[in-house]
């Protein structure tokens, strides 16, 4: 099921070259900002808003691709205090998590990221590269 | 299973007077500040700190009961245009998940509330039963 209007659905966003792993319902992608490093959004492949709207065997097995994702963030960073799980929506409706390891040298390690003002910072081809597989080594299957 | 020095375990967050409802694996609390209307605190009864120290059975069982609350918090206010679902842990890792609906009368709609500066609102004793029993009155078993 997808929406003809949305950019989640319509394989616009997040760009193919962020792409980290695809899963049963969703597919990981490096979010744009490494400011906070390994930010990564999990998106669902079908269209929906809302958790209740999944039936629940999806919401059991989206949660299991959330907790792997989040456990895999966890191993491929050194000294992670939390994980955050956000499932907002409020820009783009179609579900996507933000999924963001929060390290030892995090500069606001009290406050939700959104506080965090900051120069968004995108990484060259060849750190994203390395960044993506880093990830991708700590992945199992889920 | 509880840990001694976590607030969340030893009953004293959040107050009891602001409960909504008891599920299996967590109880859901009327947040302190309603600015944001609905915003309600889901917190699981164990002790945990990240959804990947779960179960599969109780991550299956505790998204259920945070699709449930969000369902209850759709239906009790009118014009809800997206709830938003975050877990962090920031500043108490015991897991608790804030949900939010965000209204259409929402003073920020696209961002997320952590960016929203505002004074705290706190409801009155009389507020805060209505309140509390129109959420009661939109949840159903899950």
């Amino acid at each position: 099921v997808s929406q003809p209007a949305c950019p989640a659905c319509g394989g616009g966003w997040p760009p193919a070259d962020q792409r980290i792993a695809e899963f049963p319902l969703s597919v990981a992608y490096l979010h744009d900002d490494q400011f906070f490093p390994g930010w990564t959004l999990l998106v669902l492949k079908r269209h929906a808003t809302e958790l209740f709207e999944l039936t629940r065997e999806e919401r059991a097995q989206l949660i299991e691709e959330v907790s792997a994702v989040a456990r895999a963030l966890h191993g491929a960073f050194g000294g992670v205090r939390k994980v955050n799980y956000e499932l907002l929506g409020n820009q783009l409706a179609h579900i996507h998590w933000h999924l963001v390891p929060r390290l030892a040298d995090d500069p606001a390690p009290s406050r939700p990221v959104w506080e965090v003002r900051h120069e968004p910072k995108r990484l060259s081809a060849d750190q994203r590269i390395d960044r993506l597989a880093r990830i991708r080594a700590c992945l199992s299957p889920c």
